[in-house]
């Protein structure tokens, strides 16, 4: 099971609907909880759903390899409300597909730009550590991950599933496409699940263009009727 | 069912108090939560009583149009709450009465007058979206519709009954009668349920007209002893 | 049943207290709630309890009306944690003790002392408001009454009990035994249930003298290393 | 059962912590409750855990005096989650261990460095006052103890277990581990619990002076793209 929510960055969720619609993943299953924030998302075709979380499921072409991905429009507010998803997510997993393995991907939030983004990780178990490093990426050997990130890979742990983190280096100022990129291919690395980066990179680079035009845009409708509507928007930022 | 609770500019809350009264729809039911802020509301009889939720029934003439209206007091406060209470109401409007479609009414606030405000609308499939273009509402292309306003339609949705919002463009600094009837306009257009909007012109003149005296009042009574009683208060902002 | 908890001014709370010692009433109940702030309270003997409801029982010694006599350490915190309780507490009295009437005392804040404070009232029902008149209380007309006081009515009401709040006039600024006193003073008139208001008074007095002490010892012990114990506080007030 | 749990100063945590690794006690189980803060805590062998309570079993030489100690990484946030895991933890004891009696460890916060810090001590009944008293500790007269070290203690009275709580006096300021061990002299003087205090405190000595370490580093490295890594922190601070 392979987990990506929108958080610092979009650095998950990006790297998600990625492997999504790369692999290409067939819909699962949607999930809808309590603690979502109490909200309808629209899409640009004018329909609205509630926010929820969206299960994928890929066939690997070796057969020795199939994932369940996970994402979706929000996180839960809440402790106890996170708590609760995080273990129905596991406890789904396990009992209907038996996962043996869980990754969340997520951000490593400095504060600063750097011009070679590291990917932080930690893991589960003792030997999980021993291939997170193998695999290039920086050991974190203090602190914490908070919200799902945390709660999905701990409450893998509890239920006896082992698992890691993979967590881009980015400033966390904005929208970050490359510190998804590096934690993909750490994926790569680690999972053996390989997709088309240069696809990745041509959607974030788009994904960046349009922001900026939003920006430009937003500082000259500023004294206008319509603040909200007849704008067009990142799905990820909306 | 047709739903309309206080909000923003109070716009779905007259509209479907001026439905419930005009139409005329009798008691159905109360519906009383936990969510709800922990307050008895004082009527001005004297009598007071919880914070409720209330829903009445619409017997249609043609008889191929039966209506439930839903108002109330107050909006459950934090999204459990409201999760909870919509997903309530939703499956109450199932097993008991086969809803088939649901509507709510709200406010687009837009923190400027306009002079010939719009009406905005969102719904749960495709087919709906062309109807409400039709009706000459402006389509939303993305954003998000938050509180039971969203939670309602968004619950329907997932339980498979389709539907819509529509949104009374307003500044949302008062409570604003205009929003509230371009709002009915709409749905007369898209459900077939008309009402005499005249009467809700001239509810909401007197309304506003009593809001305004109420504020010279207060001006004045600033430095007495009694700030809060021996006041005429309008039942939508008390 | 009659209900005072702690809130503005101590209003409920000590006219409570006046009648639990002065009927006498016995001791019948003790609940906890999870909604209660999660502290203990220390009592001057060294000993420590959670915070908690207490309920005690006065014979009538005309025999036909008992009361039930509801106070308690704290207001639970959350309007999910208020309600839970108010509808556990008449339940309780409904199921075990049948009653047939609900009164809640409390504080009617209004910011300024009056040398002539009122009674404010409001009731569930329309006979009740006129009892409420004759009475000499002055009714609320509009507004709301909010916590513990709102929601044992208002549940009351639900559960089809009819009932009433007395709420003393008070500043609000301190600890105000007056507007106990006029609270059962109408209480008296009301339901028939006398008690030696002298004693209140008596008991207002030393408290009132008591705060003054411990003002002017805690202006002159702020530099001092011990600033929480071996100082002697109103049961009131910590 | 004896309870120390993250808190002001780390009194009652570096308090248990030093008893379950000098008696020695063994590992007995680990809870995990949704209440916790949403968070995976990591380790410095690069793995990472839930937050947990941990529960140790300690089987006194002479037989007549087990003990179960209870620690963690923890509180719970919210007063509903607190109860629910201190009622939780009791139940845990007195039906898997028919537990006698409850200690909780804690701090008495004072802003002010003593130089004979005191022991503050509360309990369930008056023997046990007399008791505490004996042993030297100062009775507390009013005020309260907040969060789980008031709740364990009181729910563990309301479910018939007697106990008490030793509360170190600190300033509050930082990590204290003159406070552990005064209140270690206490627990052992009431409890017959005996450890090796000369460890505790050269543990305590040795972490203060990583903690001066950390914080002359934190003041170099402000300025370094690194803020949150490959810095070696305490265990009591992370």
């Amino acid at each position: 099971m392979i987990c990506g929510l929108p958080g610092s960055a979009f650095v998950g969720k990006f790297g998600l609907d990625h492997l999504v619609s790369d692999l290409p993943a067939l819909p699962l299953a949607e999930i809808y909880a309590d603690g979502f924030p109490p909200q309808m998302m629209i899409k640009d075709d004018g329909t609205a759903t509630l926010l929820r979380t969206e299960l994928y499921y890929w066939k690997s072409p070796e057969g020795n390899n199939d994932a369940i991905l996970l994402t979706g429009d929000a996180q839960p507010s809440g402790s106890e409300a996170e708590h609760v998803l995080a273990e129905y997510l596991i406890d789904y997993g396990l009992e209907n597909y038996k996962i043996s393995r869980l990754v969340t991907l997520g951000a490593y939030v400095t504060g600063t730009r750097s011009n070679e983004p590291r990917v932080f990780a930690t893991g589960t178990h003792h030997e999980i550590i021993m291939l997170l490093e193998k695999a290039g990426c920086v050991l974190m050997r203090d602190g914490g991950i908070t919200g799902m990130n945390g709660l999905l890979l701990g409450m893998a742990k509890v239920k006896g599933v082992e698992g890691y983190s993979l967590l881009g280096e980015t400033s966390g100022y904005s929208f970050d496409p490359r510190a998804s990129e590096i934690v993909l291919e750490s994926l790569s690395r680690l999972a053996g699940i390989t997709t088309d980066l240069k696809k990745l990179r041509q959607k974030g680079n788009d994904a960046l263009e349009t922001l900026k035009k939003i920006e430009q845009l937003s500082g000259e409708q500023s004294s206008e009727a319509e603040p909200q509507t007849g704008r067009k928007r990142l799905d990820y930022i909306s």
